[in-house]
């Protein structure tokens, strides 16, 4: 560890390291020698005990937090100084936190001890799954090829966008996953890459990543349905299909993240479509892909980075084409990395003609 | 406005301010001169323009991003930098910025101008609702007391809480309402207020504050049920049931928040129970309420606090008691504040003995 102290604010991370689901504000300090300290509100006491993996749990009023509050009569000013007094007490020079760690406490540590912003290594952690956590992924996955199958019934006799989307989402529900935000999209209102809705022309877009009520992980997964012909949308989706597999064919453990990316805009390129590298605002705007686990964007990212694939790694390879003048398309799967290649954990045919399909 | 510029990070308050739904770091930033600015990543720039309330829509690309990215090879240094030079080039010597905001942008700022970190001015503006707010969170809170006399169908047949509770959630869902984590308790686990499941016991404590799907406004219901006679869950429950009763009596425009919560307290001392105000670590040990809206949690604070209730203010009033070797019991509402009162969104029964419901 770069610094003696290492505070984890309460988010995923959080959960992760700890097994605590806060709900208020809660802390969990790790020390270069080893000692840990989760610090929640004195009312989850009780709950943090029974939930944590940590053994030393502390409340606000250990730590003297009312009595500051009661004399600087600023709660946040109060836990700002009860963090700074706690440290000194801890002996710590340097403090790292995350960087998205609040700023009414990242400044006063700053202007009392060395402080290092750092990603948060339980990020880093959190990348290579377990074997339970892959499980639990491919779980998310299968609910999610399950359900875009019955998205495809819907959509045979159904023409709004949006009445697709609720009933993949209700579906999901009830087999005990929440999907939020779900892209039903079509037209040329598919050339925004996160837009939803409308009437279904040409093609729809179906992109569904939900999480697991009961344990959590999300997966994300993406298809795009031809419903009438347009040879363009054709063409683009042929190529990013073509892009998507040569990427999947790449990777496995010691493989750049960035050149699982180049190897996409090489294809797409090929066909003389723009990519981002190319600085272009139309055609392959978006990176490759990005980690799936607790988080439905988490590490490792996959675009122009330097991260080096390793096994047990999880995420997305999403390429996409993106025209105003015509519409988008995507195709994605979630991917395991292995020693010798990858699993695909969302396993389905690419190419889907609605007007063929037998459902 | 006490600084040249205050900048938003991606949250609820930025939707609240532009009506743009950020999915990846979104920034809003406000200058003293009425000029404002929404900053998003170069592939949401057609989603803001058409979102947004903003007029000027700026992409990381537009700032100069890329470059400092290739130039640092550090993505986060290079969007502290791009944010420096922004924000030295509209001449701002002091910064606000809110007490979530990011660390590793609060502190590069922090080096390069004179920050104050605040409240989010749109944290304050939220607490009060328009009519059309308030009218969306009495919807979602008459879908609560729908779903609830629904759980106590339920619980008529059930004795697991967590198979109650997952019916609750699931009604509300296909009604096009989310709760998360609701709770549904019993027994001596009540006595952990935020614990959730078991077997149904003498008693169950049911709170559910789910979110609307379409308008994503939350409210916020909690009843106990008596199912089995226990003489000292009664008698807190009697308790609970005054508290509440005389602090809603006493909201009104121009009262304040700590008196509201002192009435709680006062009550509940008159019958021997312990409170926070005595530094109780069991009997009434959470905060009086919280304002909801586009948060489950937010202003006003109902507890040791100055606040003054302002007309439009919508918050809950849920007193509660908790013994370990008894367990936990506690009623909630939401109110509305008017001048003369207050008006209750969530009418419904207090006293709830299952045995005697007629359903």
């Amino acid at each position: 560890m770069e610094f003696d102290i290492f505070i984890q604010h309460s988010d995923i991370n959080l959960y992760y390291a700890t097994s605590f689901r806060a709900i208020d504000s809660a802390f969990y300090v790790t020390c270069r020698n080893g000692k840990d300290y989760l610090i929640v509100p004195d009312m989850e006491k009780e709950r943090a005990l029974r939930e944590s993996k940590v053994k030393n749990v502390l409340t606000y009023g250990d730590l003297g937090y009312h009595d500051l509050r009661r004399e600087l009569k600023d709660s946040r000013r109060a836990r700002a100084e009860m963090f700074v007094r706690f440290l000194k007490g801890l002996k710590a020079e340097s403090v790292g936190i995350p960087i998205d760690f609040p700023a009414y406490l990242a400044i006063p540590l700053h202007q009392n001890f060395d402080v290092k912003v750092v990603k948060s290594p339980f990020l880093e952690m959190r990348a290579i799954k377990t074997r339970e956590e892959i499980e639990r992924i491919r779980d998310t996955s299968l609910a999610i090829l399950r359900a875009f199958e019955f998205g495809l019934k819907v959509l045979k006799r159904e023409k709004r966008c949006e009445v697709v989307r609720d009933r993949i989402e209700n579906y999901l529900y009830l087999k005990g996953y929440l999907a939020e935000n779900t892209i039903v999209s079509s037209g040329k209102l598919s050339a925004i890459p996160h837009a939803t809705g409308g009437i279904v022309e040409d093609h729809v877009v179906i992109d569904v990543f939900p999480k697991s009520r009961r344990h959590h992980y999300y997966s994300d997964f993406t298809r795009t349905v031809i419903v009438n012909r347009n040879d363009k949308i054709v063409e683009m989706l042929r190529a990013v299909i073509e892009a998507q597999e040569k990427a999947i064919s790449m990777i496995r453990e010691g493989v750049k993240a960035k050149d699982v990316h180049y190897t996409v805009c090489d294809v797409l390129e090929s066909y003389g479509y723009k990519t981002l590298r190319q600085r272009a605002s139309e055609g392959f705007i978006h990176s490759t892909g990005h980690g799936v686990g607790l988080e439905i964007h988490e590490e490792p990212r996959i675009f122009e980075n330097e991260t080096v694939l390793k096994s047990g790694m999880v995420f997305t390879v999403e390429p996409g084409l993106y025209y105003r003048d015509v519409g988008g398309v995507r195709v994605e799967d979630v991917v395991v990395v292995k020693r010798n290649g990858c699993e695909v954990l969302t396993r389905y045919r690419k190419w889907i003609e609605l007007s063929k399909e037998q459902i």
